[in-house]
């Protein structure tokens, strides 16, 4: 909830680590031991063999942004609440965003919506004053494109 | 890459804290000192007003698979490089599974598929052997079904 300014340099950045305990809170830390937020974070297990004789758990490290042409996806979650055509409004806006609607009452909708984290922010502030009641981000994926691995 | 055996209780937890630095390796420091495995993490900014006079940066904690019917959605990124009939097995799979192509070269793709952890899962072990490149996963972002908030 920092105010974002234009002066703020953003990277995205990929770090291939082991998965070990202590290793997640130890990569955190060196980013925010050192000033720099992490605004989204995101952590998942990918398909990489343990180096189990490795004495440092981290293999690889990527700056995405500053390492050519890269696709940046993010998904959020969004509650909105509101009935007659506040309901109609937020399905067109759904419609347009390409949003899949994933629970439905007969007062409220969660959207699933993915992209890049402006489009996201575009369909949330659309949405807002519909009835916004919760939202959930998990952050960016990112990856390079073309064939090569990161 | 632990393995990972049924005889691990797995629990989805939604922290809602203040965006102030140190807060999210307090956050994971209390999770991994007490032993529990991190899984999966996502950070995201949400749509609340800060508290300036907390003291204590958490706002929320709930732990949704214990309290009722829940959406949980990921998001991952997965190349595949390959040509030929193994170029239109990859498709296949894309449409059955509702991936989206977001990067395509002659011999290789980019898909962002959505959905449960399972159903990426389930999709990575078939397009693994067309030939994975590449993987990135956001991490599950959740919440409660229904018109109620966090």
């Amino acid at each position: 909830m920092a105010p974002i300014t234009a002066a703020i340099e953003r990277h995205t950045i990929a770090v291939v680590v082991d998965n070990e305990p202590g290793v997640l809170a130890r990569v955190i830390g060196l980013f925010s031991g050192r000033g720099y937020n992490i605004e989204s974070l995101t952590v998942a297990e990918v398909e990489r063999s343990t180096s189990l004789s490795r004495l440092v758990p981290v293999h690889t490290v990527k700056d995405l942004t500053e390492d050519g042409p890269h696709v940046e996806r993010e998904l959020a979650l969004i509650k909105v609440a509101g009935t007659g055509e506040r309901r109609i409004e937020a399905l067109r806006l759904a419609e347009i965003f390409r949003a899949r609607v994933v629970d439905s009452t007969i007062s409220s909708f969660v959207f699933e919506v993915t992209g890049s984290s402006e489009k996201l922010d575009a369909f949330i502030e659309l949405v807002a004053p519909i009835g916004l009641v919760e939202l959930a981000r998990t952050g960016i994926a990112a990856m390079s494109r073309g064939t090569g691995q990161l």
